[in-house]
């Protein structure tokens, strides 16, 4: 089922995994660079999964590099689940446009390119402003908690629209996207969909996200299993964009139409941290070699995610781990550094042959 | 004793541990960020050290940083403890010099400055080069299985030479240090360190180095066990420069110095694998408090790292666990880029309070 409903939702678009014979390609040239086998570890891994990704075309580019941050808001912030108020989403996206966010910060710190799209947040839409893309897909979602968050069309349409921005990302020369997010009680949305599709419980998926205190933690794994029961059906058909449309969220699904458009268009992408891995578990159900696209950053403080992660990458490892739990694309931000020395290396370094020449020559 | 050995070495020199008031304070400049309270977790604690490092000045500086590449000579190369020859030493010095190593190329995508220092390659002096200071204290150490790797004398000078390193970066305006190293078989001479300063027994503190196979590990083990033994007198003396002559090597000592230069001059420093270890671990019986000016950027796939670690660092965490085990500085370089967006989130991150002058500024 998922094939035809990518083709259903994507009518033009091809999803291929990449050509496994590349990584052999790659490894063999690794091997010949100035340094013992394996020796640089998973950056060697990075860089193989890069030049896969890249259709074998060298140099490896990673650069220039967008993080989109996508800002949405969720009905079950009513629940009494976040120790934030739902207007703290506003005040998060502002500063963000006025770059006093940690995610502006750490991007300009490292050179990456940042963009908020807002997928939805309660109230007005935002004032223009350079960095920001409108794709809003309403006023904050439905509680999940009594029904779906929103529609099966509004979610097709948002898979469409971030398909979309990660085409005109190709288009525009970017060669890595990386995602984040804002959104008070996202984790809430993300844990529910952890469980709709990976089968986690929410006691092992709910987590205290941006600092519930223990009380909440237990309210918040109540109200995930009054989110399951109520969206049972959509859960039971086993359909990723009606489980996605019923306890996900708006800024869920620009992201994880992102991440599709991104495998599409054969651009390496960056997850950041819980949040996205969510978006991502959905994306992934519709394709499953999306992983051949994917960079996990970094292991958050979030107890829910090594959990979900067993289930969604066994094979990967995020890159960092330095016990963070922002969200905002920090994690994906800190991560680019490392694929950015990866593809250096890749490109850049002697090889034994090389290095004996200039050796010879320098005799 | 390591404190009047200290003044004997360096009579110039202060050395002070930081103000540990200014953990405080800088907490309290974290805790008023657009973010909940811990929530960028160790980016943090690198944030609050690097402020108490810097005496409490802001913005926090870490560029420019300058990665110094110490290479040198290890007469044990001779007992088949390395799957490479001693000539290896020279080929990497060079290639590094060309621009070709793994750690040029994640300097020139991480903007670090870098410079290769010989501290004494088997043979003739390299010619000059851009890259290169020539610190040289010998054509290699002396067999450390038969008797001291160097004279006491020669590990001094080594030190004041590397601590004078330190000094003429601070006074060239560089901000933040970061050390590597190159050498054939100076896995078994910091193993040897590791064994003498911190207690730890050869078989827990050798591995594979650069890629020794088991039967080698073996060999390898033993002649520590020997180099031990024929050191033994130096070692139960308990004096860290004795200790440093006798089992250590030419790149290690000129690390040490550097490292101890960084303290008194209030650098920051970042640490890198294994072998950097050990010199750190040297500098450390000098004068304890370094810790407060160290960082350690990864941790390596050297197993004896972890066990020489706990005792070396124990408020410690490396920043990066990517299984590597290069060397060559590639660790610390990659770190840096946390440290920077460590600093930058320091620098220029909205508080609470700006954020909400600007929200009511924008209604």
């Amino acid at each position: 089922m998922p094939d035809s409903l990518l083709a259903t939702l994507f009518p033009d678009a091809s999803f291929l995994p990449v050509n496994d014979k590349l990584y052999v390609a790659a490894r063999e040239h690794l091997d010949r660079l100035t340094k013992p086998v394996g020796s640089l570890g998973e950056l060697e891994r990075v860089a193989t999964r890069l030049y896969a990704i890249n259709g074998g075309r060298t140099p490896i580019r990673v650069d220039p590099a967008l993080l989109y941050i996508v800002a949405g808001d969720h009905g079950i912030a009513a629940r009494d689940v976040s120790p934030y108020p739902q207007a703290i989403t506003r005040r998060m996206a502002a500063n963000f446009l006025e770059g006093g966010a940690a995610s502006n910060v750490i991007c300009r710190a490292s050179r990456i390119h940042h963009r908020m799209i807002d997928a939805g947040c309660a109230g007005e839409p935002f004032a223009p402003h350079p960095l920001l893309l409108d794709r809003r897909l309403g006023s904050g979602t439905a509680d999940i908690t009594l029904g779906p968050a929103m529609s099966v069309a509004t979610c097709e349409g948002g898979l469409r629209a971030g398909f979309a921005l990660s085409l005109e990302a190709a288009q525009n020369g970017y060669a890595l996207l990386a995602t984040g997010e804002i959104g008070i009680a996202n984790s809430s949305s993300a844990a529910a969909l952890f469980c709709a599709l990976l089968g986690l419980k929410p006691e092992d998926a709910v987590g205290p996200g941006a600092g519930a205190p223990p009380a909440m933690i237990a309210r918040k794994t109540e109200m995930i299993h009054k989110a399951l029961e109520a969206n049972a059906q959509a859960i039971e058909s086993g359909n990723p964009v009606r489980i996605l449309a019923a306890v996900g969220g708006f800024e869920l699904v620009i992201l994880a139409g992102l991440m599709l458009g991104c495998a599409s268009q054969r651009l390496p992408f960056v997850v950041d941290g819980y949040i996205c891995a969510s978006a991502y578990a959905a994306a992934r159900a519709l394709f499953a070699p999306i992983s051949d696209y994917a960079f996990f950053s970094h292991q958050p403080a979030e107890p829910g995610f090594a959990r979900a992660f067993e289930k969604l990458a066994p094979l990967q490892t995020p890159l960092l781990n330095l016990a963070m739990r922002l969200g905002e694309g920090t994690g994906a931000a800190l991560a680019i550094p490392i694929l950015r020395s990866a593809a250096a290396i890749y490109n850049e370094m002697a090889t034994f042959e090389t290095a004996a020449r200039n050796a010879e020559r320098g005799k």
